[in-house]
């Protein structure tokens, strides 16, 4: 198992984890680009957002309610929050597993890249 | 009904739409910032993404759903493209109804904004 956040997932390498449920955990980016940096990923291992799996394994819904409590409890609702996520090289994707930046803390500039 | 994009889901003001299914309707963004550059949104008026009634309604389902088709569509998916949503004035949201950016078409710079 090669892919970083499978093995995040799977505790086999360490991340500042904040939040999991059955389908998805979030942790703070190891290059944070934000004072606020969270990543949340689907537990399962999918390419990117457009991938097929995506619909079938109803990762939308899983992902929206964990991006909803992180951001919640975290405290990042009256300030507001970006949410991001890059699809091929082209898009910026860096990790080939599906996920999406959550990013607070500081004025974010438009466009958005 | 004030919500602009209310009122483009209602065909009651113009706009360049390229995506429509039961749930979600894609057009042209009248602000580009890339070369494509298209706003996903539900039908249905939800502030943002962290609203109750994303999860309520199972919105991500649905918007995942139609950002893979539209990316499929526009033959966005080889070449990559980016995912962007704001949720409050802090994270740069300048419209109160849920919407997704789809960016593609350029380099994407990082940080995102």
């Amino acid at each position: 198992m090669s892919c970083v956040f499978c093995r995040i997932v799977a505790r086999e390498i360490p991340a500042s984890i904040l939040y999991e449920d059955d389908h998805v955990v979030g942790f703070r980016d190891v290059n944070p680009v934000a004072p606020v940096h969270i990543l949340v990923v689907p537990k399962v291992h999918v390419p990117r957002v457009d991938a097929p799996e995506v619909c079938e394994l109803k990762l939308g819904d899983h992902i929206f309610r964990a991006i909803g409590d992180i951001t919640r409890r975290e405290g990042l609702q009256e300030g507001g929050f970006r949410v991001v996520s890059n699809a091929g090289k082209g898009g910026g994707q860096t990790v080939d597993h599906l996920h999406f930046h959550i990013l607070a803390g500081r004025s974010l500039a438009w466009p958005p890249g």
